[in-house]
């Protein structure tokens, strides 16, 4: 693992561990990373909170985007619908899914870097755990990286921007073990889709987080 | 051209000449547009009047909505620097190129479009008159398209989101020849950099229209 030294990153944080861990290792691999957090109408404020709290910790610079999604189109948004409560994740998309969410990410995080100079892009995607979303396939992201050089004067210049995903192809217990190697805040962490004091324990984000911690053989310290 | 009568379509617009001519040709090819405006920081507040003027003339519902871009990078958002104002558009990146702009409102309007189970996306893109900005090239849209069937529930089930870009290899007399026979009230549009009651006649915006109101024989209703 080359060490990055003072090369700027941006990193998304959603207030979860997957990208709590993500930044941590940025850091650890020597980036100068910034946070980009986004409130763009989930159903509650504590994930930005808690995403708001990681960059704290990490000592890192961020900014908090305040986007609307007026047509909605998932049950984070959409307060009518149901979310998915099952022990067991179900196959298919998830009504939690949100469309286009991590373009619309990424593609802030593209111009957030194109401006300050920035080369690298970090997001703590998984696509085993959770393969249900579109966009956080290998694929997609392959297609957002090759998007990203004819996007910008970076890429023009041949100076790639790198999309960088090194959570896509661990399971979540092996994020977890990861993370706990590089001192992640967990207990700032938050990944309950309700937001409500405790953690539901029944949402498919919680019963996840769960099946990761126990399976790591490490006590969650949000319990 | 085929007739896609009531087929929902998302048309983003600026307030300009491009994206008013691309949604009256959406609208004559049959499609059932939806206008959506950014409200991203820009120098005034004319040019999202100018869009949504244009959207109630072509009696189309629309979205407008307000992002912030902290970071800047542009002339068009950074107002301590300067707006290029020559006779003769110069070679390169133009100060008033935004970073990852495009990325941004298409990613806003693939979210739009899958929510509401549209398959077309039409941006007024011109690459010929304007090559300066890389995210305005035929190699970028096609990388957009590639991205959005990857990005989607759409994408995933087979069915294709098209990112239209009807206007890309038109000159701006071409463009505005169309628009005279579709009857593109282009007394609304705005394209003057400046935000000021007249156009300034000497921005980069300024100088192409009036070369293409020029060039295409018709007098400028704006003037």
């Amino acid at each position: 693992m080359r060490n990055k030294t003072g090369r700027r990153a941006i990193c998304l944080l959603s207030g979860g561990l997957d990208s709590a861990t993500t930044l941590y290792l940025a850091k650890k691999q020597g980036f100068k990373a910034r946070g980009l957090i986004f409130d763009y109408g989930q159903r509650h404020k504590k994930e930005i909170l808690s995403a708001r709290r990681i960059c704290r910790a990490a000592k890192i610079p961020y900014e908090i985007l305040k986007i609307r999604l007026p047509w909605k189109g998932s049950s984070l948004l959409d307060f009518g619908l149901a979310l998915p409560r099952e022990k067991k994740i179900g196959r298919g998309i998830p009504s939690t899914y949100v469309p286009a969410r991590n373009t619309i990410f990424l593609s802030f995080a593209l111009s957030y870097a194109e401006a300050i100079g920035a080369a690298d892009i970090f997001i703590g995607a998984n696509a085993l755990d959770y393969s249900g979303y579109p966009d956080c396939r290998p694929a997609y992201f392959r297609a957002f990286h090759a998007l990203a050089q004819l996007a910008t004067r970076r890429g023009i210049e041949h100076q790639k921007i790198r999309i960088r995903t090194p959570l896509v192809h661990l399971k979540k217990s092996e994020i977890i073990r990861l993370g706990m190697k590089l001192r992640v805040p967990y207990q700032m962490t938050w990944s309950c889709y309700e937001g409500k004091k405790n953690a539901c324990g029944a949402c498919d984000s919680c019963v996840l987080r769960a099946k990761g911690f126990s399976e790591a053989g490490v006590r969650d310290p949000l319990l």
